[in-house]
């Protein structure tokens, strides 16, 4: 059977991955991988679709079982990738998309060499600046800090797979699901394939003597 | 402006790459490029549309002058691809479509890295022997023949970036669009976004301050 791809998806904060990725899994094509965290629930974040939410001691013994593919711990609570949905899905065939930031996702390649990594940046940086101000959910100084975040990360871009300027929501969700398809038709990924053929080849070669 | 991309597609004998390539170009999404070839013309084949007609002496100077990007001869005749086209055409920013078999596509995978490789099959050897069984133009023995230069040429596979397996003309027309879509979205294609977001955010964090 066909493995799924884990497909990773991070991008500076405004370049809409989240509304990118909200699309890519409305027709169910994708399982999408959700964090577990222990930080408490925010108004509106159910559990099971925005994070589980776990208590510290699980997660650490999480950590330490291995049973996080990644984490990070942040203003004093713990992010997190749990194993076991995403090797479950794979293994059924099924896509898994991420979305996660530049460190955690380098951290997953290394453990999943076959990882996709998909990077979705605004048009411009202006542009970017522009729809952190439009949400309007942070403070001047607080979108200056994340603008500086971004700043640094910038290099890491060249660890990336693909690069997606989101110009306009359906062209990405299409320039994405292209890159998907794209994908499983590696040969890297179809190595059995050659195998495949050259046995039946053999054999059909064998039986015209 | 985008560059275009030198999209390469070989593949087994009966394995239906020339139907696919028919239905690439119909809509001039793609250019295609046409070989030059000292054969004469078969009925039915056009100047231009299927070969560029030249004579011996005309094409060893092109030979000479660096005028074709690959070339071979088979059977008392020369078979080659002009440059010019190749180039006019990607310095425009229009991909171009070259069907052309394995040893030619590896010479040209050298002179141009970033030329994309797809490999064509029919879904299994027997399928392979079918489909030129059925075409009714060769005799078993060219077919056994054939089957024999597809065995010896299934490793090269290897140096190929995607294998698009043909069990129907619209799934593999559609898989090798969304390949050269998602093509256009690597990392390593797109080296001046990133240079130009780093540029544009130091400026605009210069100017925050």
């Amino acid at each position: 059977m066909r493995k799924g791809i884990l497909i990773i998806i991070s991008g500076f904060s405004g370049a809409g991955k989240g509304t990118i990725v909200k699309e890519l899994i409305k027709n169910k094509d994708f399982c999408l991988s959700i964090s577990a965290t222990t930080r408490g629930a925010r108004e509106g974040e159910e559990e099971g679709v925005h994070y589980y939410f776990i208590e510290r001691n699980q997660f650490e013994q999480m950590i330490s079982t291995g049973e996080l593919i990644e984490w990070a711990s942040y203003c004093d609570n713990y992010y997190g990738t749990p194993r076991k949905y995403v090797e479950d899905m794979l293994n059924n065939g099924r896509d898994v998309i991420l979305e996660i930031e530049m460190q955690g996702a380098l951290q997953i390649k290394n453990q999943y060499p076959d990882s996709l990594l998909v990077f979705v940046t605004a048009p411009t940086a202006k542009d970017i600046k522009q729809r952190l101000i439009n949400r309007g959910t942070e403070t001047l100084d607080i979108i200056k800090k994340r603008l500086e975040k971004s700043f640094t990360e910038i290099d890491a871009i060249d660890d990336y797979d693909y690069i997606v300027v989101n110009d306009g929501l359906n062209d990405s969700v299409s320039q994405i699901k292209a890159i998907i398809i794209a994908e499983h038709e590696r040969v890297a990924r179809n190595k059995d394939i050659k195998i495949r053929l050259k046995k039946e080849f053999e054999e059909l070669l064998k039986g015209d003597n």
